[in-house]
């Protein structure tokens, strides 16, 4: 009866989360194979035979077909995946978007969806006084946390590596001195302790998003993360990378879109907005925008903060230096004081157009 | 006397625009065959002798070098050039910024610096009905000019290839009844009289904008073009494209970016928002941003396109259509209603925060 | 009963070719709008509810699903279609590789699976002598087309352009003379009867590949087509733009690989040699190497062409130019005589080893 | 006397390795400050005016240069420089290519240019029995090499990732059966030791080739080192990280490329064999090809590793497994007996006509 079968097929559950295409001269010895194999690990497979090809979908533990090597198979010619291929920090499980809190106890910045952050200071922290000097800049601008770098990754051995130890106790006198708390990147794992102890934030660099066992360890370390997109990362592999650390644990997991390796030589690399609407829309996870590192050029950050903000992102961060001509790195995209108050300027106006209201607004003592 | 030896030296014009970078193993041979090569065009040719290699400095008509083959000269490693190879599109010679005026006389709408223009308009002319129902979706939202296509490119050959001559007839129609002027664009010389007849900007593509035929074409038929980004474009051969144009007498000539092609899977293309404060600075052309066909999905074309307004483009331009869900092309990106009215506040509000006035405002009888 | 349930779902036609994923928070009422929408063009739709979301896989005719922008429908959040757009030019109902015959009646040359076919000659036609005297070089070392630019596309303006007619009389008289057929270009829809009328085989160059009306003009004009790649064009999109030229009834078409634009700086494009095996597990058509045109830099030009041949290319073309230095167009690519020595052994020596004729050895009359 | 000055100006030691353009609106005083700024560090600055801009070239020691954060200056528009930031592994000052000797005291096999090096095995270490069976299957197709993994760093964290120690020990006894030196990757500096304890060549992998403490950290282990190409890295910085390793003592590496990210998503990443030649031409180092992780596909690895053959690379590496289909990794590009034998072909036949014998007839005891 047709009225019962298509009944019984508008149930049918091999509209599948894995498809596998077979190549046009598959036989049905192929066919079965795979359907075997599948059957193998406790899945089901539903053969439809077309005109020139066969389609295969798969129904059940995703996971357990990762080690089925399907495609290695005789006659498969490709395999669909239609899922996402992360969770802790999907969306599809936890729908509302998340805030992460950043700071000491008594002084806990958030970043998330109803909020605007904007997080400035040094790309890296040379001596005390141009520490301060500029966090000072930062505060005044608006800025509610502090970025500074102690580590830092150079893709030339003979350029300034970072002060290391010295950076973190200088950013930590810093942070008494203006009460902002410390972003920071870390770029070893054997560093990861050091750091956690010293900073409110641990900063992953675009250079080490994929440093899988540098994820695992800021998985463990207690603080909030702020992850960097690997400059040649997908969306989809960006999220994974905060998978790795969310399943040690570590929810608090900000990512920072940073710009992305093209074609184009007129800009480091091409800041990639698209990606801000899309991560939210797919991810929990706050996210935030870095104009500097994607430019390289100053004449260019004010423009695209801008953009970052009125794309929705949930913060900025920016490089900003007291004296950009004598600084150690990236001297040329780091801001002034006369960039930095037209900055903080669209900082007040923007977000409320977007009905956010200024982090520094909502520090809270928990 | 060494110092009048460097008094001398520092007025010396060998600090060249261009640069010939000789092979570590050279000869002398080699080097004399350069400098006489360049020497027999009316240039000058400065040699340093480095210790590991030699570096020649060209001075004199940078053309007459283009002819030279320098490359291909034996024992020359690179040759580096530093200047711009446009000239008519360029600041250089032309520090102000252009207005560009569209439109019918007696109604001409300003793109350029002072003002924010907001095209709109369905992404192809399908039936009067829709046309004029597009329309007055972009007009209610305070569009000043309306884009439709009647000539459309599309990667199949299965696809719907737009109305032509009837689709100008339709937009005519539109134009009459809304005041509208219209952007539409033209993929073959052959039809650029026609389409210049009908329509008040002629739309490049990006499939088309390194197709110097039509460029030459657009720029002797006596109406302002639209030449959208090469979806693989660089900023300088897009300047160059547009160069094509201003030679052939045509210096009203606005910039669209529209993404560029990357590794991302997630969007169609990349919008590149980079572009826009690097192509103000570069040349006078004003330059506007299309968020719909980088995305290619409806829900990023609202922040993007909000994103375009911050980064200080001169305008945005965005796919309308009463019924995305029979629209014959590119239905998923095109606007509705509420996206049009969310969209339409950003229009108004940000760009007066830089110091843009509508361009509705700013219309001139001739 | 279990069983019998089995039964009739592994027979369930709907393992389909389109395959909807709906939003997390997609409705039952968004999923009833899909499977009405299907329903109205004929499909079958196949629903399958899983914990976090909804798949949705289609039967039925996939053109007729093209038309419905389900994308655009509410709750949709991405469609996946696993099939090949092309259809003409594809393996799936033409699976042996197919041979393409390059010449003049009594003389025709073959491009296909069981030859390798060089071709070379001078990148533009400049004079008589250089265009026989690039020819004679080409013959000497076993080229069996030769190739010559008469219409030039060139990203600057200010370049030369070409000879146009004369050029293309030029070509003729060389054929003459050599008795090589002529590979040559046409940039402009308006040019082809005139090309076609003097040419063995019409070549659409890399900016060109998506100018739709072009391919569509050489579609019909009755010579074999040579289809280089786009710079930034995927191997489905290149294919896509053959199926165009089939579409208008010429299956004579030969694909050209000749690099795609990277981030890499060190060469002018990045020649993607995978595309050569890719393209003939896909497509019957056969496919050649450009050496020349992706590296940009003549050292680099014997190296690829080996690597070409090796890759199984169905044959390659170079630049080749009795005195480069003094080329119009690309000299810095062009090979001399010692250059083309090398890589003619590597002509005889290498395709044997794959099973290989030389295309001279197999030239018919009809 | 115009004679003279001609000299004196031929001598003039402005052409400079570095060029600074002024911004059109540059004031004399920008231009002093750049000047006064350069002689600070004991470099000289030439200055030339043109018609629109002025151009500056520096001469003196270019790494004092970097600090003086050229382009924060006001008026400084760009900052040109012309030389290789690379020195210990450039062929400016080591013209001679190297050959690196990899294997225990006794049996040392070499990688350099006058051999070809053939390197199989599996991708990941999985058993005792497979690793075996691996190597013999390597061994008998002419492999003088065994890859195989025991830390491997994987996109998701539900994949798996190596075996480690226990890896490393089946590794040496495997190579205690077949006499085949080991090359395995190293994932996390602080297993360094460890690893170069067991391994005869430490390999870098992809995703760490900027992870600059593991560069260092192999560069103090006292082992020859494989170091693969980032996926997104140019050939420049790819040398750099070379340099990272050189400058801690170690001058025995040996480059890998494994294809770059595209756009095209037909393969994994794409295979960039004209970096074979370019490196060549720039470095000292050998090159070596893995056409494996560039396709992800086994149809493709028998053509691109043919090619890499023929491009003229110092050796292949290609992953094996004598079950793909039960590989715990990769396992749809490992080669199977009868691609190996396919393989094993081509590489004694085509380096001979490229005037290299096979690594295996080379095998030295010191």
């Amino acid at each position: 009866m047709a009225e019962t079968v298509t009944a019984s097929t508008r149930r049918c559950p091999s509209v599948a989360p894995v498809v596998i295409v077979m190549a046009p001269g598959a036989t049905d010895e192929d066919i079965a194979g795979v359907v075997s194999r599948v059957e193998g690990v406790g899945g089901e497979a539903f053969v439809s035979k077309g005109v020139t090809r066969t389609i295969i979908g798969l129904v059940g533990d995703i996971d357990s077909f990762h080690h089925l090597n399907l495609r290695t198979l005789p006659g498969v010619a490709d395999v669909h995946r239609i899922s996402d291929p992360y969770k802790l920090v999907s969306r599809q499980h936890h729908p509302e978007r998340s805030t992460v809190w950043v700071g000491p106890p008594g002084h806990r910045v958030p970043i998330g969806p109803e909020t605007f952050t904007f997080i400035a200071g040094p790309c890296a922290v040379e001596t005390a006084a141009q520490t301060l000097e500029s966090a000072h800049m930062a505060r005044a601008a608006g800025a509610t946390l502090l970025r500074g770098g102690a580590f830092k990754p150079r893709t030339s051995p003979y350029a300034f590596q970072g002060l290391g130890l010295q950076g973190l106790e200088i950013l930590v006198e810093t942070r008494e001195e203006t009460g902002l708390p410390i972003v920071t990147e870390v770029v070893d794992a054997r560093d990861v302790p050091l750091v956690a102890r010293h900073a409110d934030m641990l900063q992953i660099g675009t250079r080490n998003m994929a440093n899988f066992g540098l994820l695992q360890a800021v998985g463990e370390a207690g603080k909030p993360v702020l992850l960097k997109r690997g400059m040649t990362a997908t969306v989809e592999e960006w999220l994974m990378a905060a998978e790795y650390i969310a399943q040690r644990g570590n929810l608090d997991v900000v990512l920072c879109e940073r710009g992305i390796r093209t074609f184009e030589p007129a800009t480091r690399n091409t800041l990639d907005l698209s990606a801000v609407p899309i991560v939210q829309a797919t991810s929990h996870l706050p996210i935030i925008v870095d104009p500097s590192h994607a430019a390289g050029r100053k004449d260019l950050v004010v423009p695209l903060a801008r953009a970052g903000i009125a794309v929705g992102a949930d913060g900025v961060i920016v490089d900003v230096h007291p004296d950009p001509e004598s600084a150690l790195c990236d001297g040329p995209q780091a801001l002034v004081g006369s960039d930095l108050r037209e900055l903080a300027a669209s900082v007040r106006k923007i977000p409320p157009l977007l009905g956010r209201v200024d982090a520094g607004d909502r520090v809270r003592a928990t």
